[in-house]
């Protein structure tokens, strides 16, 4: 099996699944309860929360665990939109973002708030001058994805922090569930507000993630009840879930170490053979995230490919996951200009520290023969 | 260890958690992929949908499965006002709700909504008259909770589902968190158009439940995002966590056929025990749940007793989970009229299949000798 579909879902660590299985066992108590083994439930929660904190560089109490990137992004955008709507009603993001955040503004906007959806050019990066340009007296929010989940693009998020020190009021969304232990990411010296992660992506269970908001930010939250997580989101801890995700949290970031520099070497291989391919144009810009690369063959439908490629056990996909299941060209891709016919072809491979050069030979290889006898097939 | 505090959380079957780990292991991903390690993630989790609609007695595409009770009651009392608000703005709902319930319907009072909350009597409980003299021409829903997590008492949900059959338009939303295989309940033959339940109290994992939404119905999704689980939830879904919970709710149920009489009688006997005690007065009512007992020893301090208790491995509750760590009166104690010393004293056992007669002996044991010593602590 070779799977390099990555940025949809990574395979977890064992370690991060040993530990799921402990927690859940050992420390099932709600942390919450006020008895011992509650207590003690509590207390590994903290402890969690204390090396997330210290892993993600920020304070522990600047943390909130959530059930996953969606969740954060919704609870980042909504919740400063209907916190902060008496302030202003504007929105800035990019024309490439996540569906969770694409959507959350579409919402937003039947709402009557405004949004601008700043887009990109072919490298699929905005600038952070096109930010400057959409401010409004307005504005409450920008929300940006960091590294693009489709084409790999990665955005002026430092940049756009520094513009953004000079509007205090308005706040700084950072989607960076790709990112994360991909392409390193300061919030602090970045200016980040509020950040998501989610940690299915980085070799953690699915249905945990965090929301980071910067301490002195207040958020509307969309789950009321109980007092947990400060409030922002009631309900029972999934205990084992966050201390499996800090778990996986520092193990990816020890591999990523060496791990960054294995990926470029990968993909970059992969890239270069992949363009030689007659037919095939690549879309993933030049200065790409390490883990992903996006290239398209026009008038060869995306869905057979995947299809042939999942029969000789190559797990690749088209667009993003979440959207996979809809056979319209990428919105991602035509948002950055390209046109149907690549946009409605896309294929993207994505990475994680974990593939070989060996993976990535007989990939190529299986590819190569893919297209070609697919090929033969179309011109029939 | 006797471990009496099951409506804060249970402890998982061994079973479920082994399911968790083999599924995170071996069908790590993400359903929405288009290849065929895709397709069997998605096989899988339609198979889980199957079978929960099997055991629900619902169809498969009524459940949206969620991250737990708190936002399944959130995304069923929000998701209804904000869909409806046109037709109307007054929700009915009582005085005894779970926090999650209590704080949305504040929530949405603050945004102009009105609600209506019902006093219980002194069994905790409301009745449908209550419920028909509250309606109005603006009323869009009833929610309640079916037993009460701090008294056990039980609401007249079949009542309550007749009263409504005659009124199409207001939707009918239940709270089936701490019901769910100890007090039966047919959604269908109840009339019930919302429904929430959460596996973590039926030996299942935290950060996972299910929301029933009968068909016909439409809400506004909270998470904006992929087309998941109908729309209502966008996101990778968490594949083992929802199939565990499949599991979870097989094993319960079966285990509730000779497990319902067995708490009776644990309880029963535990409640002649307790009532016999100096001091103690009993609040759950009569014709309580089977596994909810809620008692107070007026103006002794709750968290005293359960710390003293906690110390000999006994673990028993104050209140809900999820305000046990304000030390206030209860909430629903007052609603349901007891006094404050005996509201700010209450101490609730809950019990699980899993318990035995013989730790009911031990802890009644335990629980006399702990009582008159600190009573006497107390007159010191
Ligand atoms: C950039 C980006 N943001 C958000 C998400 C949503 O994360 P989750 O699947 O944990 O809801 C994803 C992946 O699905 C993503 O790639
Ligand atoms: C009656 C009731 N409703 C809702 C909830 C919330 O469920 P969860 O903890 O899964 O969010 C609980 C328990 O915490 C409960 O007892």
């Amino acid at each position: 099996m070779i799977y390099f579909d990555n940025s949809a879902t990574t395979v977890p660590y064992d370690e991060v699944i040993d530990t799921f299985s402990e927690v859940s066992r050992s420390y099932f108590a709600n942390p919450s309860s006020l008895h011992p083994l509650g207590k003690e439930a509590e207390r590994l929660k903290e402890q969690a929360r204390r090396r997330v904190g210290s892993l993600l560089k920020v304070k522990p109490e600047e943390l909130v665990f959530t059930s996953g990137g969606t969740e954060g992004n919704n609870l980042a955008i909504k919740g400063t939109a209907y916190r902060l709507q008496t302030r202003g009603k504007h929105i800035i993001t990019t024309g490439i973002e996540h569906t969770s955040t694409f959507e959350a503004c579409q919402q937003l906007e039947k709402e009557g708030f405004t949004v601008t959806y700043i887009t990109p050019d072919d490298t699929g990066r905005i600038t952070k001058d096109q930010v400057e340009q959409a401010l409004t007296e307005d504005t409450i929010l920008v929300s940006m994805i960091h590294v693009s989940n489709e084409l790999g693009s990665v955005q002026p998020v430092q940049d756009t922090g520094e513009l953004l020190a000079n509007y205090p009021k308005i706040l700084f969304h950072v989607d960076h569930v790709q990112g994360m232990t991909k392409v390193p990411l300061d919030f602090k010296k970045a200016g980040i507000d509020l950040c998501t992660i989610s940690a299915h992506k980085f070799h953690g269970l699915k249905g945990t993630g965090v929301l980071y908001i910067r301490s002195g930010i207040t958020l509307t939250s969309q789950f009321s009840g109980g007092e947990q997580e400060g409030g922002y989101r009631g309900g029972t801890e999934n205990l084992a879930g966050i201390v499996a995700m800090a778990k996986a949290l520092r193990l990816s970031i020890e591999a990523s170490n060496s791990g960054i520099d294995h990926i470029k070497q990968i993909s970059s291989w992969i890239e270069k053979e992949v363009s030689a391919i007659d037919g095939v144009v690549l879309n993933s810009p030049r200065d790409r995230a390490p883990h992903i690369l996006n290239f398209s063959i026009p008038n060869m439908k995306p869905e057979v490919v995947i299809q042939a490629l999942g029969e000789k056990g190559i797990f690749v996909s088209t667009k993003s996951a979440c959207s996979s299941k809809q056979f319209t060209p990428s919105r991602v891709l035509l948002s950055a200009g390209f046109d149907e016919p690549v946009a409605a072809s896309a294929i993207r491979l994505s990475f994680s520290f974990e593939n070989t050069m060996e993976e990535a030979a007989l990939f190529t290889e299986i590819f190569k023969e893919t297209v070609t006898s697919m090929k033969k097939v179309v011109k029939f």
